[in-house]
């Protein structure tokens, strides 16, 4: 092919002239190629002059003029699969999961036991409208806009705390998904108390520039002391099964035992996952970063940042850890002329750089931990309880861990056996009975003997429904030895089994793969920590297991010797010459026995 | 556990305080709880008031005077596994990618062939230094600050054409890692041409700001005409392998023909991928947006920003394929009241959407394909047979195909059999020999017979190394039959064989799955591509794997032939009394005969 080589500088809109015309008469790549070949043949020869200036298509000049700045919504509006918007049927998902949690780290930030609406309703053959509802504090008019109408804008993500948002992206994106795919505005409807006016906005994201543009803001009518309501209309699929909003909304509920959640799906069809609790999950509590988990880098802009006068001042107020006497090793350990009373800000790089090197060799108290607030193996419990039906529940929490600097807790919960199955129990009476569970939940959780189990992933009590093999968590459960609990278990695939698995990891900074919050980064110290916590369950399974095993021979023994007795008495009626009330008897008496002497 | 809900503004102090004492006493996390339950206790009840203003922990003002801005850069920083820096060994990979990519297209972008040096120094236990130096148009002064200091900002991100970089985050993201881990500034060498002056900056970024902080801006003496040179020290590990760098390098020289390529290795080692190719790549010309592919909200946009001063001008000037007569067919399927003759700006949503929904339906050619560059069956052949050691070579070139509105094109090729196994060759003479190829490559990019195959993937001439199988190649390569073709194909796996496939996408817009760029999205049009590439090429192999197992079975026959050639010549000579010399040359022509009879 001929290079198009030219030192034309109005080269891009001649050579875009064959392109128009290509488009126009259908004219082929080839004969466009050529066009442009002979062009450049016709205004000067091709190729690199190696000793010469090099004949070019562009210069620095022509390509400095083209540079310009990329708007974080432009990047996430072309990138938006990064954010979770990928497809209809995912960005509905990725909507209602923005709101609600949302939802729910205000309500908790402001100590109120939340109690939120979801509606979906189809608004046009492919699009939806969600429209997500709580009683939590509100948000100031002034913050609206920003909240809702800019990306990268929050007051999670300069905080190690935990919470379930952290980067300040997700409900304006969200809109602006909605904006991009329908036109439409989002509806923001905030009233921050009793005496303030419900206010409601609605606005547009300007995506070149990140900015909210308020399209309207009035006052209203809103029979609400104070809360939060959204509406996005977007560009969407509804169905149920494992990934839907059913799903997320019902794993929500288990993972947010203290949450009242109404739901509305487009049939109109309404369901209510009372609150099992109302005690709230303990107030996370900001830490300050682990000295072992700050890069050189960090350190430096760190140093220069402080309000604190002396190195020693330094080390104790901006990290967690560090009293005087950690601080002065750590300063000793530096040497370089360092002294606890250095001024931070006159601290060069090498020095800098001998400092961390000193703290990475000094021995430091892992980070507090009381920064997390787990789940907690009773609510655990019951919220499977409450939402999954099975035979048999079991909840582990681990002590909580560290990850690169990082607090986090694991917690599992698994619930085995499939209702209405071979579900055997023992009565308070010691008798082995069928259990009379016939109803079969819609969606349900524990799936059939057959099937793989079934693995809830749970972070910062926000249910992950997407990428789920890309998932720390799955890796755990792949990696445990299922086998040993009674369990079939193909190498490198999940068990098989009527069961749920539900993991929790709760963290200060839970590590993502990607934006859209999906799966659960593979570090060693958590992996580690899932599968130690899924063993410490698998052991009671297995008991349990074996245990239904034995129940179940058991229970075919007794049928069987329990065919024969009133046989028995009609034998023992003859020989003995028993009245038919006494043969009864007999035959009662027998039946005890053989209930008592086999008991568990 | 107590609730902490307490309406005391200053709760946040009050409760980092027992955090605080608990770092230094080393007080478990329940007796910090009750602590804080006491408190709260001793303040106020806790709970909801569900008519009366609720208890909070915090309300809406004070949650507002919280949230702040968060810059692009620092939300990169902590999220840098996003861009591929997340573990030493990954980063030094990822930051030679970033650098020389940006080299390629620059020189491609101007014209020149380009001659890179990449060099990677150990400068201190943990930390590298890597330098690549290009002979590019090199960089005005006034943009260097934000080409290699500003994330979010470049040429490529806004224009559909085919280019390595698309995001204008790399480079700069390079350099925030190096800074983030070393504290030490990126430095960076440009001169635009042989009468401008080189010069030399050094520069950190302002991550609060998304800014650079120019440090030093020297002129210096530089023997290049013009050029780039970029000098990142960072936290970094060296070592060779399929997803080193050295692997990196390798496959961009099969990828890019035109390009000189110059390594030297920390242990000092240099080598050289000399270009097969004087021809530089076909310029890659930048293309309007395709009407199916856009989106409502930001067909509105377009309305409001366009020049064109009627609807039927809109269509045509900022769309590819749309002429006069394709628009009026648009506009009147609209209906809505729009004309030809209707004003861009003052259209409302309504009517947009009315618009939008008419462009859907209505018939338009594909998007024209002469804006993607792809290799190129020659290259991409010779490419592999310079770089990959093999005994059989094919490749294939699809036609440009379309998803979602951009244009793509794959390309595959494939390399065969390892050399020193079991290798024959037919020479020219119709003999078949074992071939003499012993020297071993160090990176042998054709594994053995019973490892799976090697897959090399390609995106606009871009080697990516990480991420395979979350990647729409290794998804393709997976679904295709090599059974057929006579390899060992596991269901669900990679085959098994002595043998690597090079995928190539070219596209206006490569949809990878993150940020960092490793794996290509699998949309079903793109995997179908790839599929029919391989197959193309799967069933030459097929023939050739086929007549290499006759060539086999041939060999043996043939040697076995031959041993007793020499007897039957004893044989002759004595039955037909024959003088020695005789008796050769019968050997011989029985030999010449046997060979041509067995011709393949």
């Amino acid at each position: 092919m001929a290079s198009r080589d030219t030192a034309t500088p109005t080269l891009f809109d001649v050579d875009v002239t064959p392109q128009k015309r290509s488009a126009k008469k259908k004219t082929t790549r080839k004969t466009a190629a050529a066009k442009g070949g002979k062009k450049a043949a016709a205004s000067k020869a091709s190729g690199e002059g190696s000793g010469g200036a090099p004949r070019r298509r562009s210069d620095a000049q022509q390509m400095a003029a083209k540079q310009r700045e990329i708007s974080v919504s432009e990047f996430f509006t072309k990138n938006r699969h990064l954010l979770g918007f990928d497809s209809p049927l995912k960005a509905l998902l990725t909507a209602v999961k923005e709101a609600v949690d949302n939802s729910l780290d205000a309500c908790e930030e402001a100590g109120i036991l939340p109690e939120i609406s979801v509606e979906i309703r189809q608004t046009s053959e492919k699009t939806y409208l969600m429209a997500v509802e709580d009683n939590g504090p509100g948000i100031v008019d002034t913050q609206i806009g920003k909240v809702f109408g800019k990306l990268l804008y929050g007051s999670k993500f300069h905080k190690l705390s935990q919470s379930r948002g952290q980067q300040g992206i997700g409900i304006s994106a969200a809109g602006m998904y909605g904006q991009l795919t329908t036109g439409k505005p989002v509806v923001i409807r905030s009233r921050t108390g009793k005496r303030k006016n419900p206010v409601e906005f609605t606005l547009t994201i300007d995506t070149a520039r990140n900015k909210p543009e308020i399209h309207s803001e009035q006052v209203i009518e809103w029979d609400k002391d104070h809360g939060t309501r959204v509406e996005i209309d977007m560009e969407a699929r509804y169905q149920k099964g494992m990934r839907s909003v059913d799903m997320y909304l019902k794993q929500t509920a288990i993972a947010n035992p203290h949450l009242t959640l109404h739901f509305k799906d487009p049939a109109g069809e309404e369901v209510t996952y009372e609150r099992s609790s109302k005690e709230m999950p303990p107030e996370t509590i900001e830490i300050r970063p682990h000295p072992h988990g700050v890069e050189l880098g960090r350190l430096i802009a760190m140093l220069k940042e402080t309000s604190a006068r002396s190195l020693s001042g330094f080390l104790q107020e901006e990290f967690s850890r560090v009293g005087p006497t950690v601080a002065k090793r750590i300063v000793d350990a530096a040497g370089k002329g360092l002294t606890t009373k250095s001024y931070p800000s006159r601290i060069a790089r090498e020095e800098a750089s001998a400092l961390h090197t000193a703290i990475q060799e000094t021995k430091i108290s892992a980070p507090s931990t009381d920064c997390i607030a787990p789940i907690g193996e009773d609510l655990l419990l019951s919220g499977l309880k409450k939402e999954i039906e099975a035979d048999f529940y079991v909840a582990s929490v681990r002590p909580a861990a560290v990850y690169r600097g990082n607090p986090f807790q694991i917690e599992v919960g698994l619930a085995y056996g499939k209702p209405g199955g071979v579900g055997l129990e023992v009565t308070e009476t010691g008798r082995i009975t069928k259990k009379d569970k016939s109803k079969a939940a819609t969606e349900d959780l524990v799936g059939s003997a057959d099937e793989p189990i079934r693995v809830l992933r749970i972070a910062n009590r926000v249910p992950l429904l997407y990428q789920q093999s890309a998932c720390a968590v799955t890796k755990a459960v792949t990696q445990t030895n299922w086998r040993s609990y009674g369990l079939t278990h193909p190498r490198g695939a999940l068990p098989i089994g009527p069961m749920a698995v539900v993991v929790h990891i709760a963290s200060v900074w839970v590590p993502f793969t990607s934006e859209s919050k999906e799966a659960i980064a593979a570090y060693p110290e958590i992996l580690k920590e899932i599968k130690l916590g899924l063993q410490e369950c698998g052991r009671k399974l297995g008991t349990y297991i074996r245990k239904g095993k034995r129940l179940k021979r058991e229970f075919e023994k007794r049928s069987f010797i329990e065919k024969y007795i009133p046989h028995i008495g009609v034998a023992l009626q003859e020989i003995l010459e028993l009245s038919d009330a006494e043969r009864d008897a007999t035959v009662e008496e027998l039946e005890d026995v053989l209930h008592k002497s086999r008991k568990f």
